[in-house]
């Protein structure tokens, strides 16, 4: 039987976070081998909220980098950018056709993001992001999207495309699900719910230990515990939700030690950033391999382009036949 | 001195009339001496208020030898199909970026038409209709683009999108403005103030002298000359208003005789026929030859479509790299 399809995709915003680890690409990575992937560097999506693209070829090679770091084979699943092959644009214009003004306003991403960056004028592009997303999507015929609680939404704006497509020029594409991500958020170091490049709250996949561990002692922690003998609570602690993750074999101990008093925060953040440094490690190495070796990642994405772009080239084929666009 | 650019385009709607004639073709046709021009089949435009695309080829063929035959020259002009150069959507999508939606709403064209369709939710792709009109326009580094009053407040948004974009990224694009068409409505048979397929009150390009006079008879005239020798109104007169288009000379004898009831309506309309089928002989024989040499017409487009596709190559890696895409 094929394997399903999966698309799966990032903005470029540069060397990645451990909260990408944990939100997306430990997910990806174990995807890879049951589904046929495809990975899309969203260099066109990162316009909708920051027009300034300066840096969006080298935070796309950056990203790149880290994908490959953390195991993201480029044998099994090709990694392109979206700006390098045209028919994601194609696709987004025809699909616009698709869709009603009223409904992509509902959308309730849009409307969170519009609170967050204070947003009073809302950008057409980005009115139109899951139109842009669903072609992401539909070019490679995606049956699955990995995605937070957050991305549902837009999935479900996917899915009626998809089918407003296939009633009005007959069926080409399937319906994409969403494929939920369980263990899906790390808190920042300040504190904050989610890890964030532009709250400076983040520990990178790139980080080497000493500035982990720089990092860490500065993580919050819980305010009632001032020194050691205090007694603390682990589940309102940062750094407890990073050994929650990190290190798990001793998490009960660690728990323990915090609510009796015993293990002071130093210690516990020492240990914790070792534990992190630990899990970089190999990632840290083939991170290195890859800088010094930048025309491997070039030839990575140049091939990603041409396989992407054969994908969506024959998807674009049978869009226009059903179309009669000649 | 390099000419100035113009893009002009229009919605394959099939065989063409009377009305896109006075209202444009014979302005292109002038136009394509002084200006370089080229000309866009919008076909992804069509889908904006109709997404029925069975027989868009069939049309765009059919417009095209309309425009050949009117006397558009495929060597001075390239013509080509917006759907058959992928640079137009890659063009919208980065436009998409830069203009609001309340500035879109504002559109008084858009206004008009969900009035006059009765259209109570608008489709994301109509109301970016002027984003990818731009992009037409830009693509081509248009200069100038001939249009109708109807059409100055969409050269106006693509003014403020050139503006924006060079702003922003880079002296890239002109700003385009508009070149009013002087003589621009012909009104239809039925006393409608514009010729307008849906209406089915047209003369086409194609119609024999027999055709035109079946036509002409039942067009509307002055409702108070009921027969020869009532005293007639030629200024509210449909068939008095063709022929002051193409019987110029004989305006003011046939004027006088309308006023005076000497000349009846039927010898009128019989001379009125006569006078726009002559105007037609040379386009209908030219349309004869491209029918009877299909190849010849699809080998135009084909030539118009690389032509097309150079100048939106040139034109899209100078937006790539002034937007550092890489």
């Amino acid at each position: 039987m094929q394997k399903k399809r999966i698309l799966s995709g990032m903005r470029p915003t540069g060397k990645l976070h451990l909260g990408h680890y944990v939100g997306a690409l430990e997910n990806w990575v174990k995807l890879q081998d049951e589904y046929e992937s495809y990975h899309l560097i969203a260099d066109y999506h990162a316009l909708t909220t920051n027009l300034n693209s300066d840096s969006i070829y080298d935070d796309s090679i950056n990203m790149l980098i880290d994908w490959l770091a953390v195991g993201l084979d480029p044998k099994k699943s090709p990694m392109f950018r979206q700006s390098q092959i045209k028919e994601h644009t194609e696709l987004h214009l025809i699909f616009s056709m698709l869709i009603t003004v009223n409904r992509l306003e509902r959308n309730p991403t849009l409307k969170d993001q519009v609170r967050d960056l204070n947003i009073d004028n809302v950008i057409y592009g980005h009115l139109g992001y899951p139109v842009l997303q669903t072609a992401d999507i539909l070019l490679y015929m995606g049956n699955f999207v990995p995605v937070g609680e957050d991305q549902v939404s837009h999935v479900e704006i996917s899915r009626e495309i998809a089918r407003k497509f296939n009633n009005q020029y007959g069926e080409v594409f399937p319906e994409p699900k969403p494929l939920l991500t369980k263990f899906a958020r790390l808190p920042g170091l300040d504190g904050v719910a989610k890890m964030s490049k532009s709250l400076n709250n983040t520990i990178l996949l790139a980080d080497d230990p000493e500035t982990v561990m720089t990092k860490l002692k500065k993580a919050v922690t819980d305010p009632q515990k001032v020194r050691k003998g205090d007694p603390g609570r682990p589940e309102i602690c940062v750094v407890f939700s990073y050994h929650s993750k990190f290190n798990q074999t001793e998490l009960e101990e660690v728990a323990k030690g915090c609510r009796s008093g015993e293990l002071g925060c130093f210690d516990c953040k020492k240990n914790c950033a070792s534990k992190i440094s630990e899990f970089l490690e190999p990632i840290l190495e083939k991170r290195k391999y890859y800088e010094k070796n930048i025309n491997i990642v070039k030839d990575i994405l140049a091939d990603g382009e041409v396989r992407g772009k054969k994908a969506a080239s024959e998807t674009m084929a049978e869009v226009r036949s059903k179309m009669k666009l000649g």
